[in-house]
């Protein structure tokens, strides 16, 4: 039996199942939000219900945003010539963070996968290849991650964006900015001496 | 800039003040809810609002509830001459998970602090008082940190029930279960070896 009632518990299940909060943190999370109930705890129910009701995937790029296109897509500025593709909707805001990129974006939804039992059809490939087929588009990034799966699907769509006209590329391999040689794993290794440049 | 709209990044605002989520952890977690809007979010918001609204302290105890007085304090099968008095509302939940007392209980709402400038009158102590002086109460068990703050408040508190005609007594101090010697600091070893008891 626990002192907290049904209606904590319930919250603090809830809490804990987000990524980061184990039952312990949710613990934590709801005492000292019942303890700031109108700047933490108001609030943020009525975020949360917004976010669950506003929020939609682009039916461009497949972001997530409240309106539809999103703001990225419906950015005039950005060049129409190029298209980022990622693997998540959190890499899309990894890359717009970091500000490495002034073009449009298409998320996967994910990556092939044989062991989860992701097929090309679970992924959104269609729609990058009526993309592709644009007379607009004339390059398209692979910024997919540099893990097995990852690099199995920038190969499938590099054979599949083979024939529609675009130039198809990847990000570079290399030693991350600040980091040791003496802690980089050999591929990454072999990697930056293979693509070295002249200094 | 960000590629997440305003609605998305106050969400991630209010998330990342809660305990055990930074930026990064309160940003993939506004992802995976947004993903899973119908088992996780939705219900969230409702849960945190409902919380928000309902939930309130004891006012005998001082424990968190949606009713006053409280389930434990509520409860009639638990021993009243027995009062547990502990720092805040989730010490009441660790000991009740633990199942190692079944007397009431006494919210103090923090401890005496000198660097904090809380001072006796922003405790529950008056309230402690009081129940002290009923003539039910036989012993009161001083459950508080055994850190410094946790023990002047404790003698603090030990002097102010002396002439209450109730017993005061504190938590053994010694080895915790499963504790390895080497581990221990020496305040504990010191305290295990004057608690010593017959094998």
């Amino acid at each position: 039996m626990s002192a907290a009632g049904p209606e904590i518990e319930r919250l603090i299940q809830l809490l804990a199942r987000l990524p980061g909060l184990g039952p312990r943190s949710a613990r934590r999370a709801a005492l000292q939000m019942l303890q700031k109930r109108d700047t933490v705890m108001k609030p943020l129910a009525e975020a949360l219900g917004e976010a669950a009701e506003k929020i939609k995937a682009c039916s461009i790029c497949g972001n997530l945003d409240v309106t539809d296109p999103c703001a990225v897509c419906s950015e005039p500025r950005r060049d129409d010539s190029v298209i980022c593709v990622v693997e998540t909707v959190g890499d899309l805001w990894a890359l717009e963070r970091a500000g490495a990129f002034k073009g449009r974006y298409h998320v996967l939804g994910g990556v092939l996968s044989a062991l989860d039992g992701v097929g090309p059809e679970d992924l959104n490939i269609a729609g990058l290849a009526e993309r592709a087929a644009s007379s607009q588009t004339k390059e398209i990034i692979l910024a997919l991650n540099a893990t097995v799966d990852g690099q199995t699907t920038a190969h499938f769509l590099s054979d599949k964006l083979a024939g529609a006209g675009v130039e198809v590329t990847t990000l570079a391999r290399g030693v991350p900015v600040g980091g040791e040689l003496d802690y980089l794993d050999d591929g990454t290794l072999s990697a930056a001496f293979r693509s070295r440049r002249p200094a």
